[in-house]
């Protein structure tokens, strides 16, 4: 069976080790076993940045470490052991911007995939290429090989200038703290999905969006054109998993992102904001997974409630088969 | 007073140590006292070579580090108190290539000049960039901001292949044990001297030749043109001092250089390469400082031997004394 998710960063990462575990294939950090089953994460990329002359994927980096075994699952982002020389050298030099953690481990990923970039490969051969030493065991496709950047307009903390930001500098340097004006995934108007994005979500058995932000991640991979119109044409089920629970984001700080597109943080409105493929224009889903408690009513689209935390590797595992129940598919 | 050093790496920056002290400058690592002395270096940048997307300038960062007192004295080259978390992550992607030791530390020094490469500035403008952290004490100037690269042509180890490869690849990947069969500063033709290269030549009191590789460190600052036509020209003396002590290079492999350009591994052997400013075409030499022990007959150059091992700054400081007191200028 081929399944497509459709992720952003460490979230959806989490949600790839239960698609994993349902799956039946081996955890993370243990090699592949060619298998009856396939999956293909479809990646957001708007997150990335060029920082100290290097291309930062943090998205693709989580899924890729997290899957590969290689992530700190206490600090929620980065690699185990990870060390801060360079960065404590950088700040020596006085080299901005000093507010993003470039961990030593993390750079070597990062000087690798500049070099290939400035060689001419595409972001998804490089990351096909840093997948040879992870073996994530899911095949990781950037949305877009095209630069893609979310920039978030706000009014700037001190000065109170109004300016476009990049995502980054909003979420990590001011913590999202600044309200957000307006989020515009700069660039993915002229973007065209990565090879193999399409084709995989024509050929899918189902196709999941994970609980990743519905704005920022789910959402800017929804922005790049091809995409939606692949998701309203698979014959695929395509179910999706709500990342607010009672009103607030399991995690991360979506309902600032929900605010700034003008739509309340709950269940329903990201549900509705995903629309139906049966009954709106624009609408992608078939199956829309709420927490156990919450309750939406999504027009076209199957709803159903289950517990959504993914506490560990097994209830995320459920929370999988819940989806891929409601989108009707036997895994036998 | 206003010296000019022309010189390599690690023993450049050692004799540039003996320099500053000879003037009664503040050692390193303190900060700068505008006094009445001024030393300017002239630093070998055919060493430099991309790494990793890195622009790594061997000879410019061993002057930098020593001189600010963050170079590992130990070991002989790089920074103190190193990791090498990078190298190995990146030995990890199997990333070519592996022999060249990157340190963490290091790394940011060039993340930092590839950055503002690629921003477009020149490397004598990052260079006083990065100087701005480490305050040598000395100003330093590479040779030239173009792109000039030693490469050596061997027979390749093991397979016996005839190829040029770049100078780093001889001397650390092999310890220069394939024999140079030549040795050709690739680009040094139609390079030009970096800003206040010439300027601080007319301008000195003295200059001196450190006892740096007298083929691939001071040769190739002697082969950008319009160098050696300043330093013919100029109304300073011009003495050098003797790399070769008893027959044998004090440190490095200067043999087998020399030896690729014909040339027997005696002082007298590098002071007739060198040549006199008054006896012979080309020549730049005033002053010739050999070791005590050794003899040296170039025309037209005053010799004179000394101690000349740079066993502390002192020892060091003394070689300055003497090679200032050849040039015949009176430092009061």
């Amino acid at each position: 069976m081929k399944v497509v998710v459709v992720v952003g960063g460490v979230g959806g990462a989490r949600f790839l080790l239960g698609v994993k575990k349902f799956l039946g294939l081996p955890p993370e950090g243990e090699p592949d076993s060619p298998g009856a089953h396939e999956v293909t994460a479809i990646v957001n990329t708007a997150d990335d940045i060029w920082l100290h002359g290097l291309r930062i994927c943090p998205d693709l980096d989580s899924c890729m470490y997290t899957l590969g075994g290689g992530s700190d699952t206490e600090r929620g982002w980065g690699r185990t052991g990870e060390s801060w020389t360079v960065k404590q050298e950088l700040a020596a030099y006085g080299a901005d911007p000093e507010w993003f953690g470039l961990g030593d481990k993390d750079i070597a990923t990062h000087l690798v995939r500049t070099r290939m970039m400035r060689a001419g490969y595409e972001l998804s051969d490089i990351t096909a290429a840093l997948s040879d030493r992870w073996k994530p065991g899911v095949r990781l496709l950037p949305m877009t090989d095209d630069r893609v950047e979310t920039h978030v307009v706000i009014d700037e903390p001190g000065t109170g200038e109004r300016k476009a930001v990049h995502f980054q500098e909003w979420w990590v340097r001011y913590r999202a703290e600044p309200r957000a004006q307006s989020i515009v995934p700069v660039g993915a108007d002229e973007s065209t999905p990565a090879p193999g994005v399409v084709e995989a979500i024509t050929d899918a058995d189902i196709v999941l969006l994970a609980p990743s932000n519905p704005v920022v991640s789910v959402g800017t991979v929804l922005a790049v054109p091809g995409v939606r119109t692949a998701l309203r044409k698979t014959e695929a089920p395509v179910v999706g998993v709500s990342p607010i629970i009672g009103g607030k984001p399991v995690r991360g700080m979506a309902d600032a992102c929900l605010a700034a597109i003008g739509l309340p943080t709950t269940a329903e409105a990201v549900g509705r904001h995903y629309g139906s493929r049966a009954c709106s224009e624009n609408g992608v889903l078939d199956g829309w997974l709420v927490a156990t408690g919450d309750t939406a009513d999504v027009p076209g689209v199957a709803v159903r409630a289950v517990p959504l935390l993914m506490s560990d590797v097994d209830a995320t595992a459920a929370m999988v088969r819940a989806a891929v129940d409601l989108g009707g598919v036997d895994f036998g």
